[in-house]
């Protein structure tokens, strides 16, 4: 199950915190690490040192411009948040996150990512609605500045123990999202960019998201379809009536160009 | 609880490392670190620095030269060590550790030690056998050697959770669904029975649903909303949505009988 889970870290200024992470990651039985914009140059020799042999992970390690494209493949998005922010999103503790693991990977397709931000600043608010889900380590709130590596270990840790446990069960009795097992496999992020894309395009085509006013509105409906974590039919379905509401629009506005996706 | 907890760093060679474990102590809420014949002399700016901030944990540091003296106040003494020794001893992985703290500190004068050994070989036999029972990090087997400060991360962690389980057992039970404060109440069951009518109807103007060939649609989207938990803003923009999506598709056919809900 740990091959299933990516590390992704975003902005990082230290390249020392990235061999710190990799080393955490290698203690913990993980290996795939991404880099979103990492802010020194990688590979980096800091690294290196910091990562006491866990290299394999630094050669291997992915780089990307943006998160979204870091996650494109993964259908469980979780990110590492100091605190919630304005507009509440879902909030676990690491405990909580690992115990969904088992669930979370009852397909073989499904992937998951735990994304942690800059060392300064951490996630922006745009990155943190590109997950499900929000992971805070319950700190001492006087004395809350957590070292990257600290985090990702604590997370590594936690998710260790809960494969480890699910090994030891061993018996078929495992505890499955919503009292069954999962018939379709969830959609993954691109899919899910796509919908809100179509979702915001759609929504503008019938006069009730002006993005000259945006408001709430998208992080809103971000939220809700984030928390339902939709299965791939379900994605198909919404995709579709999304696609009838725009014929049904643009019929009343036939000099609207036709939007596709 | 925390506050009847103190580490003890035995022969610690690196003051970074020092400082390392300051900043993790601190962040779980620890506060009383013993340090028993640290190799490089101490105080040492290295520490201070790796720090970032618990320097009031290195100024309140404690020396000692062995660590029977620094375990002398101690009702539990556990020792973490890369594996059990040739003579088997009690070996607890740190979550089973935290789960006995509450039963540890039933009275007011037990006081518990964390011991923790040198970055290259840890504790020698002699300390070991000062332990009540050791613990052991269950690491990858082939990758095992954690840094020092990351260690004490992982025991501190488990024990604030555990510490943080027992007064939430204290305080009533409000076990809430995503682990945060939610900012808007959860829309009822009559409320979500109106949305499921609106929204059928809308499906049926824009020709998605056929109730005569209903097949699985509704039932799946009833059960992505209901995974989903709308609140009561979240429900108040879909039926807004499904309104304008109404009339898009009724200004097209103009023969049917305006709806309403």
């Amino acid at each position: 199950m740990l091959k299933a889970i990516k590390i992704v870290l975003v902005g990082t200024s230290h390249p020392g915190n990235i061999g710190g992470v990799a080393r955490a990651m290698k203690n913990m039985g993980l290996a795939e690490l991404c880099l979103v914009a990492p802010r020194a140059q990688f590979p980096h020799h800091e690294a290196v040192l910091r990562s006491v042999g866990a290299t394999d992970i630094l050669d291997n390690a992915k780089i990307y411009d943006c998160l979204e494209d870091a996650v494109a493949d993964c259908t469980l998005v979780a990110g590492s948040s100091a605190r919630s922010r304005h507009l509440p999103w879902p909030l676990l503790n690491p405990r909580q996150l690992a115990e969904r693991l088992e669930q979370e990977l009852t397909h073989s397709e499904h992937r998951i990512a735990l994304v942690f931000g800059r060392e300064d600043r951490g996630l922006s608010n745009e990155e943190l609605h590109l997950c499900h889900l929000h992971v805070h380590i319950p700190c001492n709130p006087d004395f809350s500045s957590l070292n990257l590596a600290a985090a990702v270990q604590v997370l590594t840790y936690e998710l260790r123990m809960a494969v480890l446990a699910a090994e030891e069960k061993q018996t078929p009795s495992k505890t499955l999202p919503f009292g069954t097992e999962w018939d379709t496999p969830f959609a993954n992020g691109e899919t899910l960019e796509h919908f809100f894309n179509h979702l915001e395009r759609t929504l503008i085509d019938i006069n009730f998201h002006n993005p000259d006013n945006p408001r709430l509105l998208m992080s809103r409906l971000r939220r809700l379809y984030m928390r339902a974590r939709p299965d791939t039919i379900e994605m198909n379905m919404l995709r579709g009536i999304l696609t009838l509401t725009q014929q049904a629009a643009n019929k009343n506005a036939a000099t609207k160009p036709p939007e596709s996706n």
